[in-house]
């Protein structure tokens, strides 16, 4: 039988950090993450493993980060939460806790469209096993489609692209990729670049359905069009993974994942839920959010590994800060677009600015840096950032982001002092994030 | 005679700046800018002439920011300011103002050492001709010498040193290059990069005389060593710019540059300073700060440009925000470092990770980053924080000066979500700015 003080289960990005802020807090009790896979993916790495990295073998967090944190690890698959203890399947017993944290993740959505269990059908699960038939599926595939625009569809698309000989194209449903996350006139930049690359990119495109006999060998559209298919990957993002958190009768939320407060306790106080398995409310007015990103899983994850033995945090909800890269470009997104903005009821105004991402613009690497700043208009306050350039982009958006989380003004972000270099950013003058405030301000006055 | 609502003497950054500022807050009013320079350098990108860009004329402002802004320009030297009005030297008449920015700027520091007249030693001035001289002598010199590493002077000496057969030599009179801005840890690994580059650094280096025959031929040290030098490059500071101020009997501050208070104000109320000619006091304490960076003067122009006609901004203090680059190393510092803090007497508390700026690490570009955040430990207030990595390092230091400037804590830092990518940043697990933050929390219970 194992016992440990604290168990977190799941092995992915969440629980992991979840262990380390419970070590780091709690340096005197003993911890336990389990997990049912040998080997774990790093999941923003998934899209890279097929284009840039080479093998899914080349995309794995490695266990060394738990020693190094003192974190015991067990290999071994969970069927049942026994309160204070947890059942195992594989024949190990129990494994009894005083706190348990559930980091049980997400699992991909599979759409109702007639032919998804086709052969040839992919969703992006985070299992090595499944990444490696996929990879070898893909050297036999030569016309890919990919459903969903967002950024693992448009991520994909790409890296696959990259290989010799495939036709790659991604349908997306509504009238823009990424159109969840950026104001339209980003997206449109990123949708030109993926054609200018030689993926194919169909928007408001409805999936009918996708046909195969035994194997897919298409994807037909309501409007009667039709891809040629090999192979299809489903990227229309992901659902709680709840399936323990059912059985132990732990209260779901509105959204149907794992209810918690912002402390992340859930239903029963000694256990824990951070991550994509946890319900989760936005920051913008506290109403249930659906947004799973890795920068919303880190911060629950770091709260509950602190809470664990006293509540010592509290979440303000989800921000929605990520940020992609196809080529040479990069783009962030932190908080609300205008768009958004307007449609949950805010009056906005915005303030956007482009300019050299070095200065003079001779020197070696300058490209342009575009920044928009979205401000609710009486308050000044600000409700989200989006950022196009090229690699800075991904620190970039950082600072918007925490500009967002604590809710800065436009004027807080005109009397910034911020650091300008020749080799490493825009010129003091132009320097984006505080022009466009200051642009902003303007249009306010 | 030449008449303007808004008259901004000075073409540099702060001058520009402040020009823009007052077009934004005062759309109606007639905005003229004076500067006695046909064409203004970038101040920043100075040292980048001499290696990476080829000439001074591919480093200049353009005049085209001034005309997108409808801001006129009149290049003249201003001798005299009678109040309400400026008095040029050229013949042109007077000026009529009814509010003066001044944006003077600075000008290097000139040593009290035997032998900085001779024929050979060089100020870096901004100035075009002048610059164009010290390029011109470059190609005739094989010895330089560069006195003081501070970032001008560690810049100089790799671009310089990228030129064929030059021989480098940096003279720092302290324990390290850059000591003012970086703990020692940081400093050393910059003087590596130099040492590898060809660069010869000599720290705790008092110069004692520079000799010569009417021309430099080498420089003394106060231990009896000597570097031969055909040039040598005087990297040690700047004054204030006060001769009109003086002159115009405005009220000087502390440090010897004009005085102003919060709102950017002389003691005349309708005449305004900002930038290297003014006065400042710190972020921290308040006291007096003898700092000149691109960073501050832009806040101060941004709230000079802006209060010409009723007080709308004022300023924090000098946070001391700024990064630099040398080949690949990117490294920036904002705020107070932890040996500055603890002489000023703060208790402090900091953390410090590296980590691979990329996940996985293998990933194209990937390489180290290092975070080292200082906290007070009573309070757990960021005082200040330092980066050390590649070019993102520019963006990175900008989040960390966000926090500084908010006066935020290692909990609100914890509390961040922040964006991460494969190809942009380090892994969500690992990002540096949140677990520098984590560490120090976890050296305060």
């Amino acid at each position: 039988m194992h016992s440990a003080d604290i168990v977190v289960l799941g092995g992915s990005a969440a629980g992991i950090t979840a262990a380390i802020t419970a070590r780091r807090h709690h340096p005197d009790k003993s911890i336990l993450l389990v997990r049912k896979e040998k080997q774990v993916p790093i999941p923003c790495g998934i899209p890279y493993i097929y284009g840039t990295l080479g093998g899914p073998e080349k995309n794995l967090i490695p266990d060394t980060v738990l020693d190094s944190n003192k974190i015991d690890l067990l290999v071994s698959e969970v069927t049942q939460i026994d309160r204070k203890q947890c059942v195992l399947a594989t024949g190990e017993g129990e494994v009894r806790y005083e706190r348990l944290i559930l980091a049980t993740g997400s699992i991909p959505t599979q759409p109702p469209i007639p032919g998804v269990d086709l052969d040839g059908v992919f969703t992006i699960l985070k299992d090595v096993e499944h990444l490696v038939l996929l990879q070898q599926r893909l050297k036999q595939s030569r016309n890919i489609v990919i459903i969903g625009g967002g950024f693992i569809g448009i991520e994909f698309a790409d890296e696959i692209n990259k290989i010799d000989s495939k036709n790659v194209t991604v349908l997306e449903l509504a009238a823009n990729c990424l159109s969840l996350s950026y104001d339209a006139e980003f997206c449109s930049e990123m949708e030109t670049l993926l054609l200018s690359r030689g993926v194919t990119v169909r928007t408001s495109a409805t999936v009918a359905r996708i046909v195969g006999d035994g194997h897919v060998s298409a994807v037909e559209m309501k409007d009667g069009r039709s891809v040629s298919a090999d192979l299809v990957i489903l990227g229309i993002g992901a659902k709680a993974n709840v399936d323990l958190a059912k059985e132990t009768e732990l209260r779901l939320g509105l959204t149907g994942s794992v209810a918690v407060d912002r402390t992340m306790q859930t239903s029963d106080p000694a256990i824990f839920a951070c991550g994509d398995c946890a319900e989760k409310i936005s920051f913008f007015g506290g109403g249930p959010s659906p947004l799973k990103l890795a920068s919303i899983a880190q911060l629950e994850a770091r709260i509950a590994g602190a809470n664990v033995y006293g509540l010592r945090r509290e979440s303000d909800g989800t921000l929605g800060v990520w940020s992609t890269a196809v080529g040479d470009l990069a783009m962030g997104t932190a908080g609300l677009t205008e768009s958004m903005a307007k449609d949950r009821g805010y009056e906005v105004v915005a303030g956007t600015v482009e300019t050299p991402n070095r200065h003079p613009g001779g020197m070696p690497g300058t490209a342009p840096v575009k920044v928009k700043l979205v401000f609710e208009k009486h308050s000044q306050v600000l409700l989200g950032g989006q950022v196009r350039g090229t690699a800075s982009v991904g620190e970039l958006i950082n600072t918007i982001a925490a500009c967002v989380q604590k809710r800065m003004t436009a004027e807080d972000i005109a009397m910034f002092q911020m650091g300008t270099h020749p080799a490493l950013t825009a010129s003091p003058i132009a320097y984006p994030l505080v022009n466009a405030a200051e642009v902003a301000i303007s249009c306010m006055q």
